[in-house]
């Protein structure tokens, strides 16, 4: 079972966050789920706050995105009913709030890839894009989004 | 009808906005529309320059994240003959030029979250991002991106 | 042909580059690819670095955003087989790595977008976003992401 395998990692899948504002968690298209972007939201709480490469380091902000990944699979299961169901991660979108100078994004994104990859094996392996960005919301230090192919 | 909801809450469907370049303004894939990212052009002009949080307030913001989304809706009915046929909004980024220090992207972002919810209802929610960036094309202050369902 | 086509434009189609990190270079759900968000590495190096508006012109950039099309169109044929099974460029995503002040995105990405309309003719028109950021892997100038639909 996929969440027991989480938990053998040492981490546990978030009940699903709230959305911030006036959207949903996650919508399916098809077989394939949309996640909203998902912060580092902890029961309730924005863990990781401010620009990687000043406020947080590499290691902080790995952290970071290992939350943020745990909370889009979350919100697909919300819709799924079960991570058994999904069939492939086919793509993340991994935005890192950047102090100047700071050009590490993919290591950043790497805390979630990795997580997925030892989460899913071959179904977590997926396409990606990492993106420093100047401000996210509530002052994120990471929102990643998620697509996903699921059983229909 | 659809586009009479738009008028009832005082809001006008404009023509399809040109692309600013080298592209189409939407594509259909299967029973997926991607739309190109919209910024706040209205007739041609563009309403809302400059960075949130500094030269345009929240309000004003929101107001750009309005116009960008009847934008997006104008494109996909540009493709789909009428709004209509549109099955389920499922996707929005929502791209903010942001000042320092400004963090309430989503909220910008609710402008177009909550308009949808209005003009569609249960159809209108979708999915979403918002994210901080620190310039946009021609310094608009908002562009974003709309995936939909359409029917086949 | 459509190899031959890039030949004939003066380009070459590289070799898929690897990803940098722990992801694959594109995925394949459907009939829909999604890459990897690429750079303009050449034979394993990047080529452009650096802010655009700033470090880098206009010129520079378009180039650079030449590389990273080239670089998703040679992913995406590694799940493809063959550029022949491109049946539509449905999205790009544009990340331009900008100085302040900087906002002509979007004629950056038509450096990608231009090439593509040269390349495949109709197939090739594509819905498209242009965004400007503070920060990309490796101080790239531009990251770019594909979405197209392939023969199943």
């Amino acid at each position: 079972m996929i969440e027991d395998k989480i938990k053998k990692l040492g981490f546990e899948l978030p009940e699903p966050t709230k959305p911030m504002a006036a959207y949903l968690p996650s919508v399916q298209s098809g077989n394939l789920v949309f996640t909203a972007g998902q912060i580092p939201v902890v029961k309730g709480e924005l863990k990781y706050k401010g620009k990687v490469g000043f406020i947080l380091t590499l290691e902080e902000a790995q952290k970071a995105a290992q939350i943020c990944v745990l909370n889009c699979l979350s919100v697909v299961k919300s819709i799924t009913g079960s991570l058994e169901n999904i069939e492939q991660i086919v793509k993340l979108t991994v935005f890192v709030n950047s102090a100047d100078n700071f050009t590490s994004q993919h290591l950043v994104a790497n805390g979630a890839s990795e997580l997925l990859g030892e989460i899913f094996g071959e179904t977590g392996k997926h396409a990606r894009s990492a993106i420093g960005v100047n401000e996210l919301p509530g002052d994120s230090a990471v929102e990643i989004e998620m697509v996903c192919r699921v059983k229909n």
